[in-house]
């Protein structure tokens, strides 16, 4: 066998496990969208037996045969070509499959189970108690995975690198830090502000069917390719990829809040948009595939922030909303609209916070999840350490854990090192801007005639196309010329929030 | 290994089998409601991927060495028991499978997936010579499977016994026969009659989000259990089981005719509560399974005819239908209704047939697949033989082969044997229901009240419960105390139609 007919090898080898992982897929979607309820047992059964089998291919000695030679050919030598791109992240990505012990991999499995019952349970009866040996299981677990999978700097590093690549813990918390120091006075001037947003105004009644069709025609608008993919409803939006030519997103409808199903579809459709732009023929292979968390977040964030809360924006949208919802927008300018679809109030809840303070919940995440895993935070302490930090960073004292430190599914699921993605998805999305901002000229011009065909254009072009054949940090230097920084976040928020707070 | 361990072997061998097939189902039932209109060609490779691994593990040589010791074992001596029955279809169907060569397998697939394209193709351009070659083809490729599989007495044994197992061509022929002996002059006096039924009725204009609903309304009363199945939209409805407890059904609707979505989801909902009805405990083994096609179509045609186009069916409905569609039937009484919904005209295309012609579409296409297999009849002879057979069983004659030859899709798509299957569904279901009728009593009384529970439970105790342990010939044997006649189903036409076309 030479080097070409061994690469083709892996590349079938890769597309097969991707049949199996995408049919996983298919199954998840049907399960949190239409499967009948009685039918969840059967499903789990179905879901565990594809991963077995997924886990079989994905650790092969086959695989690392083919892998072990072809590392040492010249198809290897380009790692941003398709073959060396497919070749390195085969290679890392088998080497940590193959790391983690079979007792270990059943051992969090089991663990995460179990730790997400006593997390639901735990949650509803504000019983912090009743969730601690499970936490404390599931970070001993992590400790122990993430010396299996092996660090240079602290074991964080290796938590983290299964989420955004390349990423290290150092290196994040500079950032991140330096962002919280420019955040919290920010915060301060916003809430302090004489002028605030006119909230009431998305609590009105917007009818299901209209809010549906409205959040379809405005991302088709956008660029969400509905041929190639469908939105519908769920409990916990998000988006996947059944196929090369089959995104699904999902949203949840509220009848007395606009922005739920609005934003949330805008968001996952940043997110369809980069799987529609990745290279279809490349699908199931590293070349096909999307960076990070991280770089996925930073798209759907672009849409939906950047470009979906702009005045230019809504200076185009707006009249189609009013015709969307008459009863409730007829008498709203769209100076209070847009306003109000940027308030913006320290929160104790994540997922409901605002864009400006959603950053300071995942910096407080972060610090308390690395000090867990570093060892110099006991999992007892946290709820102490949680509210404390919400005190420090927001202004605000949960007054109990349920809406404190078991708000969040990730840690009773083992998803330690997840949480940062969502703010690096914001820097990066802010740092591509300012670059495409520059690129494209005549930005608010575009966003007020609805054309987003360059925007889309050039995030193909930039970001999507390219795969994996470029790191999160290589990406963000070969856009902006500089590496990852807090500054850009911070501007665009100056730019928009300042006008409107006055500030 | 004892027997005991080997017959668990057995079982869990089936059982994740099973969990392969059923995940293929769901990747079809997705195509077939979902899947945006981009993805089918991903779809097929997910698809045939499984197929393939379905493949190897129903032809694995390990279940046979299993096989080969447990059928001389005790637990096979039974073959009503649930053992003996997996035992027994396990080792049937096996062989079937090992007896294909490869090389015909594939053959097969090839010429149907080209057959069916070519066949599309001509039944749009009216064109039976450019299919011809490709029926030719598949003709020869079904008679050396039938070779293959073997038969007791003729070729075509072979193919029928993969669709209704157990049942033999010249039985079938005969009785057959016997009710297009009766069903000829019953049409024909059916067509002179004077009195005719008020079919404008049913194509007033009913609005399809009632429509659904309404389907689902009297669907659920019926019995068909919607925590543990749905009901969606397609354009060639059908009845998928995803799991033991997750039956999905699907209907068309069509504004301007109330029949097609109404009756389509009776008849679904009649193959849905079969599949809910059998242990869910032994899903994926033959003792979870459904008997045949034949015995499947009955339960269909049973809830769509036999209960859902009868008199105090719609004394209890009517009410609810009227409420539904206020301005379709405000002006219409329940006689004419019931009448409406009884319309009997002979006409050219099988899927459009009332109740009473269906049978001679099924005789007509079972006399001439026969005589296609036996070598008796040249494929190029078909067009001419099928007008002949419309005009000496239906009095009426296709003007082209679009309506005539080429309208199905089951011999483009190798499905030869499968056509009595949905004629043997109606003498089932007719039979079945005389014994019902006769140990329940009341029947007319229940329907009024909308009690349909008793039949429910009568079926499942008789039927459902079974699974794959008495053939289809045993259940009829078993249940009536006779073999398979024409008498009862002639007679449940004669007891409906009579009255109302005065005959």
């Amino acid at each position: 066998m030479n080097d070409d007919t061994r690469y083709r090898s892996l590349c079938e080898h890769l597309r097969q496990t991707a049949i199996l992982e995408s049919t996983q897929a298919t199954l998840e979607w049907d399960e949190r969208t239409m499967m009948p309820r009685a039918a969840g047992a059967y499903r789990a059964e179905q879901i565990g037996y594809l991963a077995g089998l997924i886990h079989q291919r994905r650790t092969a000695p086959e695989l690392g045969e083919l892998l072990e030679r072809l590392r040492e050919s010249s198809l290897a030598q380009d790692p941003h070509s398709a073959a060396g791109c497919n070749i390195h992240w085969a290679w890392h990505d088998y080497q940590k499959q193959r790391r983690l012990p079979q007792r270990l991999v059943e051992a969090i499995s089991k663990a995460t189970i179990l730790g997400q019952q006593a997390w639901s349970q735990a949650r509803s009866n504000n019983d912090f108690p009743n969730f601690l040996p499970h936490l404390r299981t599931i970070v001993e677990l992590k400790r122990e995975q993430a010396e299996a999978l092996g660090y240079e700097h602290e074991p964080y590093d290796a938590l983290l690198d299964q989420y955004e690549p390349g990423a290290k813990t150092a290196e994040v918390a500079e950032v991140l830090s330096r962002l919280r120091t420019e955040l919290v006075p920010f915060v301060h001037a916003i809430t302090s502000a004489k002028r605030q947003a006119p909230f009431e105004i998305l609590t009105r009644r917007y009818p299901i069917a209209a809010q549906r069709a409205f959040a379809i025609q405005t991302t088709k608008q956008m660029g969400f390719d509905y041929e190639r993919g469908r939105l519908d409803e769920t409990d916990h939006p998000f988006c996947t990829s059944l196929g090369p030519h089959d995104c699904r997103i999902l949203t949840r409808y509220d009848e007395h809040y606009f922005s739920s199903a609005f934003f949330g579809s805008l968001h996952e459709a940043g997110h369809g948009m980069y799987d529609q732009g990745l290279p279809a023929d490349d699908f199931g292979l590293p070349s096909g595939s999307y960076v990070s968390l991280g770089i996925h977040e930073s798209q759907s964030r672009l849409w939906e922030n950047s470009v979906g809360r702009s005045r230019p924006f809504w200076k185009w949208l707006y009249p189609q909303a009013q015709t969307a919802f008459p009863a409730a927008l007829a008498d709203v300018c769209l100076d209070d609209f847009h306003f109000a679809v940027n308030h913006v109030s320290p929160s104790l809840i994540r997922v409901e916070a605002d864009e400006v303070t959603y950053n300071l919940h995942i910096v407080i995440r972060f610090e308390l999840e690395r000090e867990l895993i570093r060892g110099n935070l006991q999992a007892a302490d946290l709820p102490q350490a949680w509210n404390d930090a919400y005190e420090a960073n927001l202004g605000i004292r949960p007054e109990n854990d349920a809406e404190g430190v078991l708000q969040d599914i990730h840690w009773s699921a083992g998803l330690i090192g997840y949480f940062p993605t969502y703010t690096l998805g914001n820097l990066y999305a802010a740092q591509f801007l300012q670059t495409a901002q520059h690129e494209l000229g005549d930005w608010n011009g575009a966003l007020e005639r609805g054309e987003f065909s360059p925007l889309l254009e050039w995030l193909r072009a930039q970001i999507h196309r390219h795969g994996r054949r470029y790191r999160a940090g290589e990406l963000v230097q070969r856009i902006s010329g500089r590496p990852l920084e807090s500054q850009p976040l911070m501007e665009s928020l100056h730019e928009r929030f300042d006008p409107l707070y006055r500030l």
